[in-house]
């Protein structure tokens, strides 16, 4: 029904109002083309107008060629949009500060099943009959208007109960705050326990985005070198009110964060009064060696705060994580939560909690680790052959997660493997994107989440020439003096 | 599955580790009374140990009274938790500034249909037939990861579309931006125009949720006076940044802001360079009256930033809200969205979609609009009748959206009406609850979206009895000059 405005100011009369309205809504197409109008009666009635003045409204439109009358009934709009739309005024509003440098892509640029991008799972494995039951069971019945903005009592429940045996994270309802995903934690962390102009130090290279988030929150930003075990704890400043840490598998280099330098780091943080911000966003996927304990699992005093998401493991699409706190910290994350988007949609959590409930998620998890690691074994092996030949370097290879990362051998850049491999339609993520303060070493991220088993050896061989060529193109090397 | 940690440090072997960690996790109630452990086999294949390695540590449990094996086969938990979680450690993290208090409100206290709280629509009439259907086709497809911040193009095309009619807002997709609700959207843009310390203009009464959230983003919140026409004009501080408001049914008043003010807050803003937040939460529902153009269809400069939100309309547990912007801040918003929680689920996105294409919008719009206006009808003829016993003021009464407000007779307070009320289980949103830097005059708020039309006649005659008697009680009032 289109809304047509009449007040005492139409002083021409309500006719001309109506017709007026609606020969802007033609122009403006808001009304198109072959649109039908209301019936004059039931515009009057809207309006409570007599139905004579409608009328001689929709005559002079129509005596203008806007609208017809048309066979079998029915008045039609006659005419396409003429003028450009009020909205194209160009506003005097300006962005107070400069935001964060957009951090979407379109996914529209890879070659089917040369996607070798990283942080994705593949959507093919979304449990979508399971989880469509679910979402079913959950809408039926009539929606209360709000819950509690930290979550439903018995999501959080499920949730505590499950980080607490497949992560050994000791925990209870009352610790857990439902969020739409990891960053989102981190955001309402932050808007909690920091203030404007605190140090936060994070991992260098490390997830672009969080850092980003955080230094357009007025927050003093420092990136810590990693190494393979993990972040350098040494230089973290002292100052830090709070580091954020991705220790199961660090993004994105693959590190696992070895147990000296967790007990180090818990040390460091209790020494100079520090939060530990344990993003665990990958680590149900583990392919060979056995798991570390979790930051929180080892702290004795109630400073790391448990991040998790259902990003990896189901789909970032359903904007479903939590994190685990103090429960003198939930009130206050919950409240900022509430003052800000009050909660997730309930429904996604009434399908989650049954999703876990009904052992879905176990099975779900036991499947597509099966197939990752897989995927997984095949991108080792080719790993292997790189580093015999000499085309990586010899780090270490991560074992978690749905991708590796690897340094190229000295002379040999980022930029020219990955721009033969566009010509080919394979596409990876950017390692040098993950500098936070210092641009990265020269490697690369290869991701097995968005190409399937079966399309991952092909484009593994694109790579393989990409990284070929470019061994043979490099410039000759200084001498190295020996060891 | 029940997670077990095994490194190199633990050298008194593994079977003691298994031991140790499994005895924990009874201990602490991660594995709680006659939960079934994994069969030794699994657990050994899991970790990569041999099967005796297992047993020797499930031996020692059983031998201790942890675990049973049972008739029918399985090893099962035998004790109940015996001592306290490490997460009761009081953490010696502490919230950075004090957080907004706790909006929300356990709805528990309201008798069966004695709700008269303002601000929530029924729930009873949300659409869930419709709505699940529509949620059921989303789900046929895998979904992608991620969609662009601002919404999924088919929706914001979907939303222009409807507020261009509905509304006469002229906008095109290109000006929209998904949100989780108004107040979402609210912050959103305070995040992108304001900073740190500029000043912003709310109505007082106002919103006090959104006023709150405003002071806790670092902002100089000010109260301006409301009339019968809606916020005045010439209180607005000149060096606003912004103003928010609700200008076709002001929230809690109900006044709807006249053409001249309307005019002269655009005049106003564009002089000293304001931004006007134009919040439409609920002007869907219209009784009697015609139609006030909403401020962005009157502004021909980009100022207005038009608000809507589908938690009135549908449920605010959907989280689904939008926000028509200059194009020119689309891009800024959009990326403070996707840095905070990136996006609206997809699945809400695509299932509000369908129900806008297919129609069901309208049709549910049809169908509680006429149940709200026979409810907004009873109310009114109630007032009627109080207005004419002297048991409230001769104020206008608002005929929009889903409450009316009245203000209370000289001498009677709303503290004593709803005491009374509480003891008959009756329950009202506290209109002191809306003075921003003033306290209200005193005066009642009844909503009718949470009593059905049934029981509303019950839940007012408990009001009518409250007035009566707080009248009766009042204490003697001086005798009032003659005009």
């Amino acid at each position: 029904m289109i809304e047509v405005f009449i007040d005492a100011s139409h002083r021409r009369g309500i006719s001309t109002a109506i017709f007026d309205q609606l020969r802007d809504a033609i122009e403006t197409g808001r009304l198109a083309r072959d649109d039908r109008l209301p019936p004059t009666r039931d515009l009057a009635a809207q309006l409570g107008v007599s139905r004579q003045t409608v009328t001689v409204a929709y005559e002079r439109l129509s005596g203008e060629g806007f609208i017809e009358g048309r066979a079998g009934g029915g008045t039609f709009v006659t005419r396409p949009a003429t003028r450009d739309r009020a909205s194209r005024t160009v506003s005097p509003l300006v962005p107070a500060l400069p935001g964060p440098e957009r951090e979407w892509r379109n996914t529209a640029d890879a070659a089917p099943g040369r996607d070798l991008r990283i942080g994705q799972p593949d959507p093919a494995l979304f449990p979508l009959v399971d989880w469509r039951r679910c979402m079913v069971a959950a809408l039926q019945k009539h929606p209360a208007a709000y819950c509690e903005p930290a979550g439903t009592p018995e999501l959080r429940r499920a949730l505590a109960h499950w980080i607490g045996r497949s992560r050994g994270v000791d925990v209870t309802a009352e610790n857990i705050v439902i969020t739409a995903g990891a960053q989102h934690a981190v955001y309402l962390i932050a808007r909690c326990l920091l203030r404007h102009g605190d140090t936060v130090a994070v991992e260098d290279p490390g997830y672009l985005p969080i850092a980003r988030m955080l230094s357009g929150l007025g927050l003093r930003v420092v990136g810590v070198p990693v190494d393979h075990d993990g972040i350098c704890v040494e230089h973290i400043p002292t100052n830090a009110k709070a580091v954020y840490v991705t220790p199961s598998h660090q993004s994105p280099t693959g590190a696992s964060m070895s147990l000296a330098r967790r007990r180090s780091l818990l040390t460091l943080a209790e020494r100079h009064g520090m939060a530990i911000l344990e993003d665990d966003y990958d680590s149900e996927f583990r392919h060979c060696d056995r798991p570390l304990e979790p930051l929180h699992r080892l702290d004795r005093t109630g400073r790391v705060l448990y991040i998790g998401t259902f990003s990896k493991i189901m789909s970032p699409s359903l904007r479903l994580g939590f994190v685990a706190l103090p429960e003198t910290l939930v009130e206050a994350v919950a409240a900022k939560r509430e003052s800000i988007d009050r909660q997730t949609p309930t429904v996604m959590q009434d399908a989650m909690l049954r999703f876990i409930a009904d052992g879905l998620l176990e099975r779900h998890l036991r499947k597509v680790r099966r197939i990752y690691s897989e995927r997984h074994g095949i991108v080792a092996a080719q790993l292997d052959e790189w580093r015999s030949r000499g085309l990586i370097d010899h780090s270490p290879m991560s074992h978690a997660g749905l991708h590796v990362s690897v340094r190229l051998p000295p002379g040999v850049a980022e930029k020219q493997v990955s721009r033969t491999l566009q010509r080919h339609g394979v596409t990876l993520s950017r390692y040098a994107d993950s500098g936070v303060q210092t641009a990265p070493a020269e490697g690369l991220l290869i991701g097995f989440g968005l190409a399937s088993t079966e399309q991952i050896p092909s484009a593994l061989k694109f790579v393989s020439s990409s990284l070929k060529q470019a061994q043979k193109n490099k410039p000759p090397q200084p001498a190295r003096s020996k060891k």
